[in-house]
């Protein structure tokens, strides 16, 4: 098999009036973008135009969903019952799907926001809630979360393919996880130590934890963000990067 | 073909806490449900557990999509772009599909809800993108909606189905429009006319107006309400009133 | 000083099409309402119905802000940032106090809905924001909340009065906090022993603790629902005890 | 009395994560700021920032109420009964009016914003409704609209205050009314004949019709933009034109 590599970021975040996010920009150089729902980000206008765009470009689509908060941007916990994480991420899918269908393109993946992610990353039940209602929709679509998360034992409980994402410009713990951002050292601001993490990911599959320890996790994506100008050029470093190293940079869904 | 009609109601208008409808009951009567999709009422949790009813009945199940205004349930014009009602009703009608297909079921149609059906009966353009809506998600899907409006040459226009509904207990006005509530003689209060009318509709596909003129215009569904005690109970009647005089009462999917 | 108690409940819950609640009746029996403010439940249109017909019955008006889930009813935990419970409780006090005003009144207390309610009972961070908050709008504001909860010293801390309300139907622990439900004997069935213990409540400032323990506790205002018809005539049989045994009823601002 | 003018602009339109305007750069030149209140734009926490920059710089506070329609920014017509468009409006002064006395301060003005704005101006009833609102929040609470719309004799009918406001690069008909941005002529893009423009009204309360009369208006206040950097630049300039020219810059209530 070939070396290959996917980059994903989160897209079409605007709502209304309000715009957020480079993301005519960011398209020139990922390969997966997840797509805001509505709920904590995007508008149905704004879905449109980006599943538009994305199909033009070659980007695998998938579905953002996340909590009801727009006014947090979806990044505040909530406690929601299981049964409420399952209906309201179906209905999210749903939505986009509906956008991708009609585009005539196909959702690749999934991929929840902000604190919905990150509270199924440690909650097994909400994790597997969150993949039922991906199976429900359609048992080929791509889970796409951290390695070592509730998401990738419970992707394969429900019998959904699973891409672990890495994150280029955070140090990693033994076990897997980030190291939290009020650890000194949580945050890798070398650009070319960053690019050299995820050359190191393609090729090899393994990460150098924060300890010095050699942690083997295949993750198939990186997670790059396209706020500004600056993450913006260091998106366009890590796909130099990996195409200068050969290693092809596709959608998940031909990597998984 | 054997005389046959089928008989509709909106349901899973209930949010969250609130509860609005009697859709159990009514479910015993009706042979398609337009579920509420999220935005003029219905909740995703809602529309689960009204699909899965409606499954269990052998109900034909269609989209219900509305404006987002649950303050005013839907029922306050609003002046958007047309491309905004084509992204909105698209948005809509993949959620409720989501729920469908998880249920195992296939969507049968789409009726518009409230102002966003009222404007669209009497403007062309509307029409014509929620159509366009409608036939991106699933060209088989069954436009519900009077006979004398827009969406009848939109949906022909578009190449969709086309079910038209009947209201028992409205007077018509020989173009094939409703007598405006603002007149004399505009609802019918007499179940028992209501129900010689559906009876005429479903045998002879014509209705008397208010002049006294007979109207051509064949309606394959009755479109009842079951809000209180007094609307149920009309409803069982409409369906009593068929069975007894062997009109077979089933889905539109199956009339159209 | 005459011996005297309030009784408050909830109200103003209905929204748009919605109806929650039996206000009407309800306000037959308190003395003190606390208003939903639109947020987890109410609209305007509600509030200002709510304020005039509480106005017309002299009952005592207060806020009852919530989290920003209506689809949640505000009962479910949402973690926010202290500054943004400051802003979003100063908001809806603000909202109800201009209908209270409108009418010609004066806004009598706060008191947190649900999640918001149960989480600054135990915080006394978000406590102290939501007092800041009813401060900053009037400081002669009463607070409203558990006798044992963190409300009643940040209130002290701002500066504002605090009222301790009482729950005739659950049994207490001798700290002052209630049995949790899941514990057997957290929830008293029997009406007449409700009614005693809010008679010694307002006599004695007392409650017999599930322990068997007397715990002093003053408390001058008992909590009541009114969602069906036998929660309704509990608060009938409360008010009946207490006037029969010449507890004055009346509103809290003429108990602190 | 001494040549004096007022510069207003709609400020806090921000949301959430979502950014708009350059509320802190505007701030610099004007003299009056209509606050969004969280229904078609701003936000609490944005509210609560947007006063405390404007109390700091001294500018004069209005209410800025819309529809409830955040996706639609305001812009959209909604058809509201006169009662809900009271109550919707008085809940969002009394929101922005807690934060403007929690800082310190007293709300100077009502203007409503986007397709309410529009509406009321053409409808004397939807006018008086938030006319009402206003005096029954505070009766000297300035009405900020165009001189001829249906907002002037509404206010004087109520009893409140009216500013009239003036628009520095529209062309005006003879009898008041904006020319019709369709029109030929409609929008001045010379910088200087706009402020040469603001000049006439400050001085001689008149200005050039689109037909060459001359028409007496008395306009206190200009309306500006500070969308981008065009926009800031021309607000800088209409400021030093007045000052240049000895016309006092200060708020509207110095001014009515």
């Amino acid at each position: 098999m070939a070396i290959a590599m996917d980059i994903n970021s989160d897209l079409g975040e605007s709502f209304g009036a309000y715009t957020i996010g480079n993301d005519g920009k960011l398209m020139e150089y990922i390969t997966s973008a997840s797509v805001a729902c509505g709920w904590h980000a995007g508008d149905p206008v704004v879905m449109e135009k980006t599943v538009a765009l994305a199909m033009e470009k070659g980007i695998g689509i998938g579905a953002h969903p996340g909590y009801p908060d727009l006014m947090g941007f979806g990044r505040r916990e909530m406690m929601l019952k299981p049964s409420e994480v399952y209906a309201y991420v179906l209905y999210q899918i749903g939505a986009l799907q509906a956008f991708v269908r009609a585009a005539g393109g196909r959702l690749q993946h999934v991929k929840p926001h902000g604190a919905l992610y990150n509270q199924a990353c440690k909650d097994q039940s909400l994790a597997t809630e969150i993949c039922r209602a991906a199976r429900d929709i359609d048992p080929n679509l791509i889970i796409l979360a951290p390695y070592s998360s509730a998401f990738r034992p419970a992707a394969e409980k429900i019998g959904l393919p699973f891409a672990a994402e890495f994150f280029a410009d955070r140090a990693y713990l033994p076990d897997g996880n980030l190291v939290p951002r009020t650890r000194e050292g949580a945050v890798i601001h070398d650009a070319e130590l960053a690019c050299a993490r995820v050359l190191k990911m393609a090729q090899q599959g393994s990460v150098t934890c924060i300890d010095g320890s050699e942690l083997k996790m295949r993750c198939v994506s990186v997670c790059v963000h396209g706020d500004n100008a600056a993450a913006l050029e260091s998106v366009r470093k890590i796909r130099e990067a990996l195409e200068h190293n050969k290693v092809e940079v596709k959608p998940m869904k031909e990597l998984v």
